[in-house]
């Protein structure tokens, strides 16, 4: 049985053999490593040291290494290899893994590297696709059956076409003109008789998809079918591509991070141990933008300046009612965001979704709205206090509930991306809304408060 | 080429259906469906109408459908059958779905179908292991190989064997003991010749787990190795059980959604149109909790009402202060949390952690604190004013990226979710700090101010 590698023994092995500056023995010790694990400790290496290394290890163990890194990491670590080896470890890649990285070099030096490698025709076709469309993460289309071919013509097929392919569980069916008809599981074709057709023996009905699909999509019909492989066909229907599971357990993931950062105002590249300065260029703008919308709410404030100055409690009771609408808003705009990503409603659903906030929010602020009034009035002993500061909070959880719909499906609406921005408008709203609330009724009520 | 079903167009005809009372026609068409939507569609009908369509359909089409909801989605359907139909319908179930309902019936109901059932052989087993680790996700253990037999003979296992399996990918070899020693591809088999010994066709590296380990570490090994497959062992390496991928898909995107809910502070279980009653258990009393810490930074607040009461310019500045701390504070946690969800950083990287983000807040908070005192000092013509703010937010912004480091790993070092709970921490610490920074250092110098 092997256990999963402890990453950080690996690592105090490795630093162990770079300092006795054993660099063959760090490679081989690299080599013998799983991909991933080699992929990790490799990109926390100084360029000096991971230069000595990819030069010391072979073409196929390297492209498994590189394989398992994001592109951005591996473009920086492949830089220490000339044109000629970096082809000849494209040329052990997955296909889809090496237009990846090709597609982050730059495009002269992507070309040179295209041109001396032997697999170029799998790769070259690949790179027309977008990175986040099922062009981008699918493989070349496999090799594929005939429906007049029978089981045990399909075997020898096998035996020749597939000797290197890595993930093989369903076999494809073309027509003449290479659209999809029908599909064939490896097991389906073992339980089956040498001399049956694969006409008899295939599936016809196969779910695909289009090349242009956005790759969140592609993973959410993996996660709602169960699926492994999905072969992806153009706008005429024929077979150019495939894509298997593991391409997508790495979307979900990417995605996932992608929208919890947007929520949380971080520029999803951010990595815990980024270089400080990518550190901040991933969320000093966003804290600036948020000052911006911040000194929205400020103004609001300043114009009830004479009632603070009159009644400086005011003051204490100011930000809870703002924090609990930004609070409110922001779980029902997570709610909306994931569910929108998910596919669980489509915009088409915001009208009706905006109706149920509504309520709860309605029901929430009646709730917090009484309990925030009560504790005020048994505070400060003035009810009408009390009264100003839990209307202003049952308004503004209505607000929120209305915002936290509204701004999210307004986002995807327009093509943009619900996470992104979205917190930043909710809370605004709710900021401002919840000031000039609070301190516009405490205004109006001013006589009952002094 | 079959298109994912359009749901919407789905559910119309379903309505369509039921408005003229064509049961039968309705039963048929959910039938007709891939399971996938067809339990997507039978969990938003009302309870009499479930109960006419579930009496309707064949248990191995039940078994289908049941299979692609969510267990407790499924449980509430499943009540419409009776103990002999239920049993009929979870003999048809992957043992690992089958468990899981089970697991969410009443226990004395569960064992009453367990007793009906053929399969029960199979599914007990399961029934022992909880529900969010790797024994809780698996299947049983696959009829499995002996190193001596020839490929041939691994063939007619396989023929006699798996006919009902579903996803076979792998086949794992065991020793005399069931301990796991080796593992053969589907497609080495196929690649092999017949008289060849699974011994020699065999690779004796299998990355395999306990049964006892959590299914979010499970996930992240499926993502970091791209398997297919996981093989799990109990505490003497014996094989009882297999993990497989589209089980992990729905694992991954469970706790994705986990994180992403606890984050904004609503139970992971909120659904967007969940009954409202539902919808404010998830959600009030996160409020509440919010507004009891909330009315701490309220007292820091009240403490200074004499100064507010003096400069009522204060109390616009006030929650800008407190508000990019708590933005800040939230960028830091969130990297944290999703770090320690994907295995980048463990508790033992906590102290590194700090320190680098000390560094981020100190720099953000040096940007942030001279734009908003260079603002506040243009805006009210006070240079002090301007001081107070920018010092203050500089603090705060320190504090914020110490608490967003120290909550979360605080919180999984205690064997808490660390997801849970730490906005709430991390937005105390920087509304009561922000506050208190601010207002302490306006009382300080509070002979300019005015």
């Amino acid at each position: 049985m092997v256990d999963p590698v402890k990453l950080a023994d690996a690592m105090e092995q490795m630093q162990v053999l770079l300092q006795a500056d054993d660099l063959d023995g760090a490679a081989e010790f690299l080599r013998a490593l799983h991909p991933a694990d080699g992929a990790e400790i490799l990109s926390t290496l100084d360029p000096e040291t991971q230069a000595a290394l990819v030069t010391r290890l072979q073409p196929v163990d390297l492209a498994e290494v590189f394989g398992q890194m994001d592109a951005e990491d591996a473009v920086d670590v492949v830089q220490h290899l000339d044109e000629e080896a970096l082809a000849d470890v494209l040329d052990e890649m997955e296909p889809d893994v090496a237009a990846d990285l090709l597609g982050e070099m730059e495009p002269a030096e992507a070309t040179a590297v295209l041109e001396q490698m032997d697999e170029a025709h799998s790769v070259a076709p690949l790179l027309a696709y977008p990175e986040d469309t099922a062009g981008g993460i699918m493989n070349v289309a496999p090799p594929s059956l005939r429906r007049y071919m029978t089981v045990a013509e399909a075997f020898a097929f096998l035996k020749e076409h597939y000797h290197d392919a890595n993930q093989v569980f369903h076999l494809y069916v073309l027509d003449r003109n290479g659209r999809l008809i029908g599909v064939v599981s490896l097991r389906a074709l073992i339980l089956a008789e040498p001399q049956q057709t694969i006409e008899e023996v295939m599936r016809r009905e196969v779910i695909s998809v289009r090349v242009d699909m956005d790759q969140e999509e592609v993973a959410q019909i993996f996660a709602r079918y169960d699926l492994l492989a999905l072969p992806v066909v153009d706008h005429d229907d024929r077979l150019v591509g495939l894509v298997t599971v593991d391409d997508v357990v790495d979307v979900l993931e990417e995605e996932a991070t992608e929208d919890i950062y947007h929520l949380a105002q971080v520029s999803p590249d951010a990595a815990v141990f980024a270089p400080v300065a990518d550190a901040l260029r991933s969320r000093l703008p966003w804290l600036y933008v948020n000052m911006g919308t911040a000194f929205l709410a400020s103004m609001v404030v300043a114009f009830f300046e004479d009632t603070i100055a009159a009644v400086a409690v005011l003051a204490v009771f100011m930000p809870i009612v703002a924090g609990q609408g930004g609070n409110a808003g922001n779980q029902t705009m997570t709610i909306i965001v994931r569910s929108l990503a998910l596919g669980e409603i489509d915009v088409r659903s915001a009208w009706r979704a905006a109706r149920h906030e509504f309520v709860i929010g309605l029901l929430n602020g009646i709730a917090l709205g009484i309990s925030v009034g009560l504790v005020a009035w048994l505070w400060m002993g003035n009810a009408v206090l009390g009264a100003v500061i839990g209307l202003a909070m049952l308004g503004n959880l209505i607000v929120a509930a209305l915002a936290g719909v509204i701004v999210p499906t307004t986002l995807k609406r327009l093509n943009l991306d619900p996470a992104l921005a979205s917190s930043i408008f909710v809370t605004t709203a709710t900021d401002v809304m919840g000031f000039a609330l609070f301190l516009g009724l405490a205004t109006l009520l001013l006589r009952w408060l002094t």
